[in-house]
């Protein structure tokens, strides 16, 4: 494809030979002459001095006398409608569902879906359409999926929500008599699992997109485009906002509410609600800021500690005895 | 089913007509007439005061006017006979081994066994009476399970250790030659993964209740009626005693002991061995008082260093130079 | 097999009857007369005073007067060639591909392979000889694998990275045109996730060996002879060198570097570049002897604070009002 032409199609602004063919997307330091690249952050540009792309996707402020630049105001963006041009998705090995899938007769699955080998759709399970579940993806009776949703393999939705009566020292199984809702196009990546309802409906909202091995439980009403990634943990009960993002690893306890906009950092431990468009971290979490300053001085307890035993030597008081490594 | 004969299958007091009729539970939002709900913890009881509900079960604390109460000791083991009454259990789309499995000829499978599709059940497995296993499960050869075990789908049961020995930089693997033994009544989530032992048995315990994406390492040894929430990890050889509870993603470190009755709170890191009956938090571990008082002094370890350099400037001394915040 | 030839095949010393024969390993505790176990760490050397053993395998300084000793400079390899000398790797219930498997014609697959039941391989995928793959794994188009690589059950290889352009607060998925290269002798647990490259290959190396439950980004490049505990989660693009070993449940950041030979211990976060050989602890990571230094005072901040009031009263300035309780 022509530069002038990608540049019109992916809306950016084209500084130098709109006759220039790309033929397909490269790292900076994978591309040959004919491929396009891309670079939006500053630290970064140097690379530009060095590679061998014909031209590359950049942020406003970049320039280059190297290489034909295609300037967006949210390059990423840019660069990805120019994947999706040169490149496009996924071709699937095949259409529909695959004959190697257990699809209950009372499930419906609307047109265009893609059903790969080792998929189980239990009862009355409702998906919408153009969906895509990859290989060995699960899916518990009575979930409601909708359209585009992207399931990768090996996960699980619609599984029994972690919920046992215990009477006289002995866990006894509540039948979950809910169900799972996921909106239109959400993505959830490979073995994650996620809870139907106890009573009611767990629920992933519209665009949210989902990483690896994520668990959400049993009753969790998430919002509209929030992005959970890799080994989050969400108990039950949470009512998680719109745009949350949450970084890997990071837990949330039950019953909890986290607001619109709000972003924890990775291997964070929430404990207790958090305001919409917080900025947090830590385990237990802390805004960000805060959460910096402590970790340093945490790095530094050790220097803090003689401070004081100066400080006590000085008042002629007596030190208490050292405290010793902690064994677990 | 009539209140008063409801009341009496759960051994509730009943507080109201005994001819009103329930069909179904939900929760106190979502009720309508002619439904039973549940409320124990009393910050929640003033949702009685809005809810459509017929009934609810209730701790016996609780008092309404506006509809009519099932008083019991333990309302949530009472609420889960009455969802069970009502409800029952999941009905599965079919009976036995689905004809989409994979059994090996030298296993057995005991009567009433439900095996969904896309099980794998390997050489010498030998699995009891009336268990559930959903779909795409994985039973490594020489498994022993009991009765009425619930293994949700995408689960991997004996799956080999981690056991390399390492010669001149390089890892060997060594056989995993023991095997997994689960006693009678346990449930695992979807998508765990239990080791096999490296020479003995890994065993999980009677009555045992594991949450998704849980890890247990080789020949561990987990006691009876234990609960292990989501994402927790537990490394080979560690002992774990009866009724042990341990939040989602806690990490257990090798070759400990977790006495009986422990609570470890979510996100732990256990380190060391755990005394009977202990309430922890923390990683690495406390407990849960000292974790709780040392982590509100973290949060204002800024204020604690401007207070020593206060000392430190009344004693004219010279504070050392700021610490950074910590980069890694 | 007599224990001289046994000591002969792996390369140990003799101490005590040749003539002996053994026939299988176990356990100090649960080895019988004709079996073989093996106690590397003189702690729990006193074990030999009770064990029903015919022979240890063991370090160079430990003895004993009950059973004959192999002793080993390196006895845990030396006691792993004994496993496999006297019981061998798993024989598996068939060979080659099984044919409820799902192989995409285009892909190739080399000798010696045994592919379970329910693995879905898609398109242009290529194996190499003598790999197993274990029920239930899933491979991605275009994956590249090496030789002798084993992969257990429902784990997933080639996933789509977690890659996402934001616009106007919606998240556009963007093509992962890259693919994932599996070099030699690896070995991958159960329900692990390794993504592709968004743009190029994410690789693991030659020799690692990736416990239960790990999550891999898209792009990273792992070097060789790594070893990766269980939940072990690293985000995209991280460069990880040669004998590299991260601990259960740890977490790597993005575009990290890690050095070859570092170690990581158990639940770290990695948030910055580590040198190689370093050894390190805690989230954010620290160099462990720092970390454990900081954890032990941490532990007794109560105190620290006791001694901060002290000197605030023999100082005669008024102490700050008391922090409350971390509420999340």
């Amino acid at each position: 494809m022509r530069l002038d032409e990608l540049a019109g199609k992916i809306n950016a602004e084209l500084v130098g030979d709109g006759a220039i063919e790309v033929s397909g997307v490269a790292t900076l330091e994978a591309a040959q002459a004919g491929q396009l690249s891309f670079v939006s952050n500053p630290k970064y540009a140097k690379q530009l001095l060095t590679t061998n792309a014909s031209a590359a996707v950049v942020s406003t402020a970049i320039k280059s006398d190297r290489l034909a630049l295609l300037k967006a105001k949210n390059p990423y963006f840019a660069f990805r409608q120019a994947v999706v041009l040169l490149h496009g998705f996924r071709k699937h090995p095949h259409a529909g569902a695959h004959p190697a899938t257990h699809i209950d007769p009372t499930a419906t699955i609307g047109e265009g879906c893609i059903i790969y080998p080792g998929v189980f759709i239990g009862p009355r399970v409702r998906i919408g359409r153009d969906c895509i579940f990859y290989s060995n993806v699960n899916v518990y009776d009575d979930c409601r999926i909708g359209d585009r949703v992207i399931v990768h393999a090996g996960t699980t939705l619609g599984v029994d929500g972690f919920g046992f009566a215990t009477e006289m020292g002995v866990h006894h199984k509540i039948p979950q008599i809910g169900n799972l809702v996921i909106e239109d196009d959400v993505e959830i990546g490979a073995n994650c699992s996620i809870e139907r309802g106890a009573l009611d409906s767990t629920v992933i909202g519209r665009g949210t997109k989902i990483d690896n091995s994520v668990v959400v439980g049993h009753g969790t009403k998430v919002g509209e485009h929030c992005l959970f990634v890799a080994q989050v943990g969400i108990a039950g009960s949470v009512t998680i906002g719109n745009h949350v993002t949450l970084g890997g690893q990071t837990g949330v306890a039950g019953h909890l509410t986290i607001g619109d906009g709000a972003t924890i950092g990775a291997k964070s431990g929430v404990s207790g609600d958090i305001e919409p468009k917080s900025v947090m971290l830590g385990a237990p979490v802390l805004e960000i800021r805060r959460y910096r300053r402590a970790a340093a001085i945490f790095k530094n307890l050790p220097e803090l500690l003689e401070r004081i035993k100066r400080l006590e030597g000085l008042a002629n008081v007596e030190a208490p005895p050292e405290p010793r490594e902690s064994e677990s």
